[in-house]
């Protein structure tokens, strides 16, 4: 081998890189929870390529690992920096991030058990306790995927497999439809494109005014689809609406999809996390009623990106979707363990199940719902902040940890005051559409976030909203 | 926060445990390569759950990280063993898997640009590179996504966009039909099946003996549809079929598809990395010709899973199949970048531009080529090696790193010698089914594997062949 091959294969170049990348990075969190610099920064693709060095290091390699991290840290958004509320990830837990670095170096996959014993043994102990906290006992089963928009696919995936048989061999029917919130999520729709359904195959359920479905429109919806000769493919509630974080009343809606005989999926990829609090367990009354949850762990759980896990009712739904032959991986009989591949999507299965037992195995179920109900009352608190303030107006008192609130009316101002964050990257915030109006939009994420932060994102919203335009 | 909040967010706490698992590791790493050890471990799940203390840990934390690493490890596979050839998953180059450790503190997203500007960039960066490799010139477009089967899911989307306009809005019709190589990898028919097309609308076009499409049976399938009033969706070719690494003569079928306006798809997820070689880049002659391409990171290319190019000629393709509204994602009309969810399935996107990156920067383009070409050399010269012992049959000689042979003509010694192969951990060989017989199969990833390895691999399983039934 030449030497720079023989180089990235050396376990004195993990020992020693792993050690300087580890500094590099821990030094990087530390400027960003004292708040040093930027929460983000905007350079173009192509001052960052140059910055890189990246034509020149592709075409020759030699480069060295820590000045290439350095480079990358310098423009990359500062998640642990208090000032970041941007999007629903998580500020990673840092045993989910060694994680990671134990699965880049052991890539063991987990599609057959032999190909990764550790992993699989984790997950499915992951499963089990989550099933316990649904409330579904011995019933059910699992499987983590690589993010939310898949677990929603693969569970109506699987949904679809049972409401219309032989879907899977014999192409889908032309009359399933999909009863969906209005404030569900994007990849809820997309499910039902990609599916052969159609994304106008979705039928939206109206919400209230806080953007929780309203049960009588859920079953004027049913019988409206019954009429026009459509069957109802699933009922999509949310336990955290993506806009405010909005839970549907989950009894309700369940109770009715176990008269009616429908399939009801909760999309709790953030809000499922309330599953493991005491506090907020509440917010998903019911939930055991629902035959397929998602519940992303890069959320609300502390890992990184992407990890979600898929939990469905009746144990025979996964399996009797994703079981397919496939002679180089399943031929033997006799073996250890469970074969994943067979409750999946995904082929090639990574350890994801390392990350949230890693920060469960430090923490504990307590510290894991510490956290949770840390970021959600925080949102309460700021929601109260925000209210005082006369010059704002608030979308409601937040269920969850997201907020949405606006300084005056005008939807082009939020959206230009937001620019303006982002460019000077004092603060990360988002923004979102409610009744066709923009709102500023935070999603409390870090849990070093405080009232100081808050208030000053505030002074300065209001700065720039009264400044003279440019 | 409690303490031990506190400390799982701590840069100290990353400093520190950063360097004691990196060490862990590389001591894993060094005594893999040096032959110590068994190649695989297989205990039950409730024993690795046991030796985690898994119970205990989730309910009360607490625990040792570097402990738990070193549980982890003993239930693990040991891919930089030189006698792994299991899987085609990558021994990890460990630039990324560093990229792993470095994505799981910044966990930045990249869906918007704003999110993560490194990521994104690096992404751009490498997708134009792979596009010159094609030999698209200045056409083309790509995005990076989770593992091959999504890869290869995503382009078959944009294809379906394309040859039945308006199926995303409306739903599939139902007479479309895949055609697709009899070797074809099982997520093609997976893809077919979740579509809404079915598993039933893939027509298998028939493969030589080395399980290569022959392309007058792809003409006639063609001509049988046609008759049979069905629209092909598209023209799946492997570049490495899954069985054998077989590569379909690709100039032919591009010339058929060009002529007939027929989408050909190249299933490149282990081959395509000779794109990027200089030796085996024939094998690939003609991919220029493809409408759309996947080619994984983590087979050749030496990343940690999952991590997957797809590729399509038409730039217009993915950005007219997956541009969806999501309001909170969308909003603003001047902003630095391209906002990449606009190209993908996956919403929230990781930065997995980092690790084929990373690799690149430190062994350079001939370092990557280097390393392909190494393993498929390698598998000529082990298949010469066990074409000379009398005992094995081999099943023609490899084009790519993947090599079948059995020993006698009995399917299920074939399967028994595996599992006991696979029982004591001495070397990690799979088995596949061709013309609905067992082989033993090697995927050489390895770039240590010597041919010492596979003569103690032949003697071993002459051995256990000729052992007395227990």
């Amino acid at each position: 081998m030449t030497d720079a091959l023989t180089a990235v294969f050396s376990p004195d170049f993990l020992e020693r890189e792993s050690a300087r990348v580890g500094a590099l990075l821990a030094d990087y969190v530390r400027r960003a929870q004292r708040r040093e610099g930027p929460v983000l920064v905007q350079r173009s693709i192509e001052e960052i390529l140059a910055a890189l060095d990246f034509d020149r290091a592709v075409a020759h390699g030699g480069a060295d690992l820590a000045a290439l991290v350095a480079t990358v840290l310098d423009n990359s958004n500062r998640l642990h920096h208090p000032r970041y509320f941007g999007h629903q990830v998580a500020v990673p837990m840092l045993p989910s991030s060694l994680a990671d670095l134990v699965h880049g170096v052991l890539n063991n996959g987990m599609a057959v058990y032999e190909m990764g014993p550790a992993g699989t043994a984790i997950e499915r102990g992951l499963v089990r306790w989550m099933r316990g906290k649904i409330g579904w006992g011995d019933e059910g089963d699992g499987i983590l995927t690589h993010g939310g928009s898949l677990g929603n696919l693969s569970a109506l995936l699987a949904c679809r497999e049972r409401v219309a048989p032989g879907s899977f061999k014999a192409g889908v029917p032309s009359n399933l439809v999909l009863l969906a919130s209005e404030a569900a999520h994007y990849s809820v729709a997309r499910a039902a494109s990609i599916m052969g359904l159609g994304g106008d195959a979705v039928v939206k359920i109206a919400v209230d005014d806080a953007l929780r479905i309203v049960p009588g429109a859920l079953s004027r919806a049913c019988d409206e689809a019954a009429r026009a000769g459509k069957r109802v493919l699933a009922v999509v509630a949310n336990a955290g609406a993506t806009p405010n974080g909005a839970f549907d009343p989950l009894r309700e809606i369940g109770a009715f999809c176990r008269r009616e005989g429908l399939w009801l999926h909760v999309d709790g990829a953030h809000g499922g996390a309330a599953l493991f609090t005491g506090r907020y367990r509440e917010l998903l009354d019911g939930v055991e009623l629902a035959d397929s949850i998602v519940c992303d762990m890069h959320k609300m759980l502390g890992t990184s990106t992407l990890a979600c896990a898929v939990l469905v009712k009746d144990r025979a739904a996964l399996a009797g979707t994703y079981e397919q032959y496939a002679p180089y991986l399943h031929g033997d009989e006799e073996r250890q363990g469970v074969d994943l591949s067979k409750l999946t999507f995904e082929c090639t299965k990574a350890q994801l199940s390392l990350k949230l037992f890693f920060n469960l195995a430090l923490v504990g179920e307590a510290g894991l719902a510490a956290h949770v109900e840390r970021l959600f009352d925080s949102a309460r608190r700021f929601h109260d902040l925000l209210a005082r303030r006369p010059s704002f107006e608030c979308f409601g008192a937040p269920q969850a940890n997201i907020l949405c609130f606006r300084i005056g009316r005008d939807s082009q101002a939020q959206d230009h005051i937001r620019q303006q964050l982002v460019q000077e990257g004092s603060f990360y915030v988002t923004r979102t559409t409610l009744r066709g109006e923009s709102w500023l939009r935070l999603v409390i994420m870090n849990p070093r976030t405080s009232d100081a932060d808050i208030e000053a994102l505030a002074a300065r919203i209001e700065a720039l909203a009264h400044a003279p335009a440019p």
